[in-house]
């Protein structure tokens, strides 16, 4: 089957959720460009696109995977016209600068254009992701002339981007990294080094590749204070885009890998390629942030398309296939298994996991535009957007796994077999855990980095909303607004104990993941009661559906909160403690 | 890296925490067989064959998976000739009854090292597995001339056992298996019709392949009640074994699966093949079952030994790579991973899951020993097999999943390439949770067939040990003592609750993986204090390894047991009433 987004639960929470039309009021330069109408109508857009284009280019794309053919890495069958096709139309300029041709969307339009991408093709998607996140890098950090060069040949698919800092001694800990950048009296570099995992770092889907490399000079400081970071196109060009000649970059193997076999994972030799600098020398590592928190929010979606991709087509089947009968049936009777508890459990699970994940994507999508657009509360949203994105990265794509498991489940043996497809969901997910930081960085990040600094800011700012949410909901579902505002308590309570403790960064390390499940479960629960408000007195179909699967929530996932947060208080002298030769 | 049986634990699973030697006693066929020197040199041997000759065919195993040609499975390069080596040593054997030379071994031993062959190539262990429980059901329910026929040839491997249930419309319901048996005027049958994902339905490993086949006589009742059990071998032979021709079963297709590729997953067609009723008419299913009881503790230890196999990779590896530094270490040193708190976390929750697991196969394949060998306290054994077979076979593949997650997980981006192996595991464990009946069926049977029945006696025969446990463990664990003991009434009472539901089937259905997820967590808690009973004083190294676990599992893990028993004991209504057309 192919995908068919959840359009009616999108617009649901740009409309009826977060209002989003009265936040682009406050934000002039979207406003510009948007209203709700044409919102719906880019989404309507997007659903097609991904759909009917992209969808069908998934099956066969993971049994082809990529080749590489005399140093070229080759795409499976399709892929490059559908490219063509998909960047033409503007897709990959979704969230650029208008002025050097983008579309200039929001990003709270942008996360569900996102997951409909990653719905339809994990592979497929994150080329345009790579490259619409380098964009953004140079938007962000480079000069008027490189804006120039780079963004509308990036915007239009013409050329693509990679992100490149991962080396073999030099992945979760880019101190280490060696690449070095040699400084030429042209004001250019030149770029030697090797980097590995490098995700569409060759391909023939554009007719060059924009690698955005992090690289030290002969002379810089050692350790992450050194690092620059480097515009390394694959092939040199004049100033106009007219590509010139090759540039020393060339693509040594592809990784055989578990999943998105149809993305080119590269390693990459740079052998004394032209390089550019992109912001300040030194401060690479700060520049590659930029590109890396719109990976890690991409990345996270990644998680939710395929969780509901996986829904989709296992709802399909729990419709179609019939196995056993009903409780009480006639004892000859068959019914498809939709009936059995067991596999409601399963589906139910799945999506009240996802649609408040949907919700979450949304929140965060605003809180960068907020950031990007506003002028006042520019400061919070910077706050809350620091405090989800890894909260979603982390949260979706554990999830994710859970819910593309729980998914093919429902499919019985036939979720094991590779034609069903539900089990490349399953593979292609997996890898969302480990890359652009690992889930247990994302984890760090977010308890170390963000929930304990300053007396827990950012956590009661995200709470203020949540406050607002429970009083609302506290006449018709009082006792889920109790549970949830009793868990964000004990979050807050968590991290003073966290904070004060004697183990210092050990109980953070320790206590990270947890934590971070047990905030990701909290924040879903608000935002179920935060759709349920939404829902009113409406009891169509659409309603009655939330009304379930919220109550479903409460029920049997939300429960998980309290083992997580008990662990995440238990002592890290527990992990801590066990010599290492013990293990 | 190759696999390195975990043989100190296992002697002290047998020595110290179930006094092997002493239930032997009671045992006279077993004690005959074997006393714990002669148990602890065959395990050494196990180790050894599974270490050096297995694991070596399991990563080139998966990469060239099985062929059919021309109307033949292929198994990969290596398979045929290890197997005969592990055949003609006596291993396929291993639990067979010695008057037809099998080994004689308890189940007890059995389970130890059904794990090693799982730890060390997972597609290898199935053709071995399926052919011990064709063999067990033929012993259980074959006429002495079957007997003498089939077991000689299947203990010694040089003919393979099959178990053939499965068809298009009949999966996890076999009510409507329509494969027929024609009754002929010599007592055979002429068997027609079509299965599918018959595992080693195929291959050339051996040259015969005996399929135990469910079908229905042309006037058998409707449903289950109207299959019986047929002996259809691939190719005919005399009564002494000699093959006289072929028998008109062949092999359509293999599939093409997520994981276990060089596992021979076939659509087996037969066409009026000669076949041999096994058991009584129409009492097939019962028959069937001797055979799925032993796969389906087999493939819960499929989980297991997944669980260790990626648990050696994931603690060497974290030895070895270096990355980032100790909390509180230079700004410019670099450590091995292992110093991270959320490394060890993921290795710990592998390991204390691991080890409660294997203590968890060992009680049941004692309980196996007593209900085969033991004339007093069979019946008791009977109904403690009953309630933990399936318990093992989903919560040891359900925890065989996530542990090999996290086990992939500690390698970071290279756990993701297929070189490294580790993904491997998670890819072959996923099907474990699939078939033998799906884990959803497994926690039906428990809650439904083992737990609420009879007013729980199986449960309390359980509790029998486990206050025993607790009482030991009073003095130097309080609190978990108290804890489990809880969690056990708990259960109790869960179960009261759900015996009287007015929601009857639906409240067991919608309740049952929780159950059993519960279930486990207790039931793992009471085995890890018995663990720690039976370490005693001990201080040595590995004493110490098992009280961090244990400290950890309690901390960390069992906390879940919380969660569960509240989504268990939620409204069945809270599933059941949504409308289909909602989903």
């Amino acid at each position: 089957m192919h995908y068919q987004a959840p359009l009616d639960d999108m617009q649901f929470l740009l409309t009826d959720v977060f209002q989003a039309e009265q936040q682009w009021q406050n934000m002039p330069a979207v406003a510009e460009m948007i209203d709700m109408d044409t919102a719906l109508a880019v989404l309507e857009e997007g659903a097609k696109i991904t759909g009917e284009l992209i969808a069908p280019l998934n099956r066969p794309g993971d049994e082809q995977g990529v080749r590489l053919i005399d140093g070229q890495v080759v795409t499976p069958d399709g892929y490059k016209a559908a490219f063509a096709t998909f960047a033409e139309a503007g897709w990959v300029g979704f969230g650029g600068d208008p002025e050097f041709g983008g579309m200039g969307m929001p990003k709270m339009l942008g996360v569900l254009f996102d997951e409909m991408c990653y719905s339809a093709s994990n592979a497929f998607a994150l080329y345009s992701s790579l490259t619409a996140g380098a964009a953004l890098c140079i938007a962000s950090h480079g000069t008027e002339e490189q804006k120039a060069l780079y963004l509308p040949k990036l915007y239009s698919g013409e050329w693509c981007g990679a992100m490149d800092m991962t080396e073999p001694q030099a992945g979760s800990d880019l101190r280490h990294v060696r690449t070095k950048a040699e400084p030429q009296e042209d004001g250019s570099y030149l770029v030697t080094g090797t980097k590995i995992f490098i995700t569409g770092g060759d391909h023939d889907l554009s007719d060059n590749v924009v690698h955005l490399v992090l690289a030290r000079l002969p002379d810089a400081p050692a350790g992450s204070r050194g690092l620059s970071l480097f515009i390394v196109p694959k092939r040199q060009s004049d100033e106009q885009g007219n590509l010139t000649g090759a540039n020393g970059v060339s693509c040594g193997s592809v990784e055989h890998k578990m999943g998105i076999t149809a993305s080119a994972t590269c390693v990459m030799h740079f052998d004394k390629a032209k390089g550019y600098l992109l912001g300040k020398l030194n401060r690479g590592l700060m520049a590659m942030f930029t590109m890396m928190n719109y990976e890690r929010l991409s990345i996270g979606i990644q998680g939710l398309g395929c969780a509901q991709m996986g829904y989709q087509m296992a709802a399909a089947y729990a419709k179609e296939r019939k196995q056993g009968q009903k409780s009480g049936g006639l004892s000859q009777g068959i019914d498809p298994i939709l009936v059995h508890g067991d596999v409601r459990r399963m589906l139910m699970t799945s999506a009240s996991i996802t649609e408040a994940g949907r919700a979450l994507a949304v929140l965060t999508g605003l809180q960068l535009d907020r950031q990007k657009y506003q002028t006042e509360g520019a400061e919070d949203a910077d706050a809350l957007v620091g405090l989800l994105v890894p909260l979603c990265k982390a949260f979706f794509t554990d999830l994710g796994l859970e819910c593309s498991v729980l998914n093919q489940q429902v499919f019985g043996g036939h979720g094991y077999i590779r034609e069903t497809g539900v089990e490349q969901l399953v593979r292609d997910v997996r890898i969302a855990q480990i890359y652009e930081g690992t889930n247990g960085i994302q984890a760090l990040d977010l308890l170390g980095r963000k929930v304990l600094p300053k007396q827990g800011e950012a956590l009661r700012m995200l709470m203020a909303d949540v406050e607002v949410t429970l009083g609302e909901a506290k006449a018709r579902h009082p006792q889920w607004a109790e549970q949830v505002n009793q868990a964000f308590a004990e979050l807050v309570d968590a991290a003073d104990l966290l904070r004060n403790s004697d183990q210092g960064a050990d109980a953070v390390n320790c206590a990270a993941n947890d934590y971070l499940h047990a905030l990701g479960y909290a924040t879903y629960g608000y935002l179920w009661l935060k759709m349920l408000n939404a829902l009113d007195e409406r009891d169509d179909e659409f309603a009655q559906r939330k009304h379930h699967l919220g109550a479903f929530y409460f029920a049997r996932v939300f429960p998980r909160f309290a083992t997580h947060i008990a662990a995440a208080r238990s002592e890290a002298a527990l992990i801590t403690a066990m010599d290492e030769s013990l293990f």
